[in-house]
């Protein structure tokens, strides 16, 4: 059944198989195993950091069990905290977390270049035109210095409320500059600076706010000549499962743009859920707020449900869960996979499985045909060809059958299988 | 305390009163009064139209009240009333309604001329093709046709909803143009025609979603380089008056692009308020909803308040309340301001005391000075001098102070004082 839902995730090649020499290895036994999605199913690497950057070994457990389902690490960019004295940002030690991430075989995703909330204080007393130069240099600065190490930002975080929002005692000096020079030309300057310091980069619009307000913008964007290469989808789920029909709708409005589809902030409870008269989720903040066995489990089937439903849309190309563990989660939330004790939770164990057993393909052996051929069907993304200790790369990198070649080369030789891409 | 809150709404103009020989009248007593509003106090002039095209005049008494407050009618388009068989539209009928309005004074709104609600039923079939090419169609010939008569348009009609709209048993053919267009091609659509078809006509994008989905989509449109000459706000207050505060938020958001806003289709009823629960109006429309006379009187204080609200924003260039009796009103309220059986309510007292007694210069003696001069300060408008049996036409069309010179004639060499420019 998985299959017929989800038909655009698998690929067929036809492998020929090489030996060191060259020649076709002819009716051997070989073993085939994937090592990596080309989906992006990512998580935040917020809790990783100060393990990341060397600073603490605290979150070895944490780390191992974030490294072994996702692949995808969203790190904070967050302008006050990361520039809290103006001229001092958190650029090394935010840099060694991203090389650590990198070094694992994970993308970096960095979040976000300009939103209003937790932006610099020391910007508050600036004129707007002085506001708009910080912001453009500190897009530069950030996507520059990151080049190597991040290959995706979110460009702009919740344009849509950005101009009119109100939820705060002062108002801050980004929604002073989106409302004085429109939503619009608010997007354009940071995806132009972030597009001019890294061309490479994929740069997405993201929003919380999935009514028509979101889409009105998107088309006016576009309609603008701002090339946006995602478009990203807010998905809290603080007062409970959306369910597929509703999910499914979201989807379908925005995949009109034929743009990518990145889920960039995915969260589940596994407590009591937040009362449905909530407007903003930020103002419903209990003292506890604790993980149930009843909740667990509940999360545990919407989570499964939740990617599987996503997975099966075509244009959804990432999904970014909001958060590992319990302990420090938004808003005192239990929207993580692991308890504040660091156990799994069954979310955890469920999304493992459908990530690493059900959508994965475990060592499997296969007889080469006379001319050296196999055929592998898999997940998209990379996978390992063994015979005896010799080893070769392929990747299963489109929907449908292709052809390739493949050349095994004693094991040593192979370097670390990256997927550095979003494909 | 008014010309504080409304200074811009007056102006100020040193006349000097020349006699028939082109001579100052120094020293002679003037009697100066308004004949006209420039600011557009309109209403629906549906309920007139059997009267105004020559049908019946069983309304004559209703057409009374009607010419005696609003100055500015909106006619209906809805295409599907309007053309109910393909090729035979409803011109001639309309045209001569139109007409009726405009040898009163009075200025003509055509509405609308692209909507997904009351469109025609026979494109249903068609492909988007055919809707796109019929939909330029009858927008070129409405405008064509109606140019002598209508000098403003609804070009486009709650485009937000438009592409999703889904309150209907089967999606008509303009939702799926939208849907498959987008939302700015569309209304893109609607202005191209109307704007070549009559260059000089006042073209507007109306909504009744007033979140931040209309001001997404009014910036997009924007960047996409329509020109839009005003923004239509509807304000049906069926589950109560908004108040001061949330109606100058409102028209503060939409300030914002420099643009005139029209108050285009207002409401507030004089009995039970629809309950806050209801999204969609439309969804409300109980058996027997009758007026009552607390709400007769609350109705009439909120209506003033609005109104004064309204004038002392500097954006609002035209107001049109949306219906004037309770005979045939929208969804069955009691939304009129005048009762079914045709005696007008409290809030139809209290408009007519507000816009031709409080912000109305009435017949006023002045006297002119040695070189002939008299001081008059009104609201923006129209204004007759008078001396013996001569008169002279004054135009006070700006705030703050002017000089014009005004030639007494004859009364009978005077045509008739028409206010045909929304100024």
């Amino acid at each position: 059944m998985t299959e017929v839902h989800l038909g655009h995730r698998f690929g067929d090649v036809l492998v020929t198989v090489l030996d060191v020499d060259g020649q076709p290895l002819s009716d051997r036994e070989v073993t085939v195993e994937q090592r990596a999605h080309d989906f992006s199913f990512g998580n935040i690497g917020f809790e990783l950091i100060a393990l990341a950057s060397g600073e603490s070994d605290e979150a070895a457990g944490l780390a191992d069990l974030w490294l072994d389902v996702f692949n995808t690490a969203t790190l904070p960019f967050y302008w006050g905290p990361f520039e809290p004295q103006r001229g001092r940002p958190d650029t090394e030690r935010l840099h060694r977390a991203a090389k650590w991430f990198v070094d694992r075989g994970c993308r970096v995703k960095g979040h976000p270049l300009l939103w209003h909330t937790l932006t610099a204080d020391w910007l508050r007393e600036a004129s707007t035109d002085e506001v708009e130069a910080a912001v453009r240099a500190r897009i530069r600065r950030e996507v520059a210095d990151f080049a190597d190490v991040v290959d995706a930002w979110d460009a702009i975080n919740e344009a849509v409320i950005m101009p009119v929002f109100a939820n705060e005692r002062q108002r801050n000096a980004i929604t002073r500059l989106a409302w004085e020079r429109g939503r619009i030309a608010t997007v354009r300057l940071a995806f132009d600076e972030a597009r001019a310091a890294d061309p490479a980069a994929t740069l997405l619009i993201n929003d919380f706010d999935l009514s028509t307000a979101y889409e009105c913008l998107i088309e006016g964007v576009l309609a603008a000549g701002i090339r946006v290469d995602a478009i990203g989808l807010q998905t809290h789920m603080h007062q409970g499962y959306w369910g597929e029909e509703k999910t499914l709708a979201i989807l379908d409005r925005f995949a009109r743009f034929g743009l990518p589809i990145h889920l960039t902030e995915t969260s589940l409870v596994s407590g009591t859920v937040m009362p449905p008269e909530i407007e903003d989720l930020n103002d419903y903040q209990p003292e506890s707020w604790p993980s149930t066995p009843a909740g667990e489990q509940r999360q545990a089937d919407e989570i499964v449900r939740h990617y599987r439903l996503l997975l099966s849309h075509p244009c959804v190309q990432a999904i970014t869960y909001w958060g590992l563990s319990d302990d420090g989660a938004w808003l005192g939330a239990p929207s993580g996979l692991v308890r504040a004790d660091g156990t799994p939770k069954p979310a955890y164990d469920a999304l493992r499985a459908l990530l690493k057993q059900e959508w994965w393909l475990a060592p499997t052996k296969l007889r080469t045909d006379d001319a050296g051929r196999v055929h592998i069907r898999g997940f998209l993304g990379d996978y390992l060809l063994q015979h005896a200790d010799h080893t070769a790369s392929v990747a299963v990198s489109a929907p449908g059958m292709s052809r390739t070649r493949a050349r095994l080369r004693p094991r040593s030789e192979h370097g670390h299988q990256a997927a550095a891409t979003w494909r």
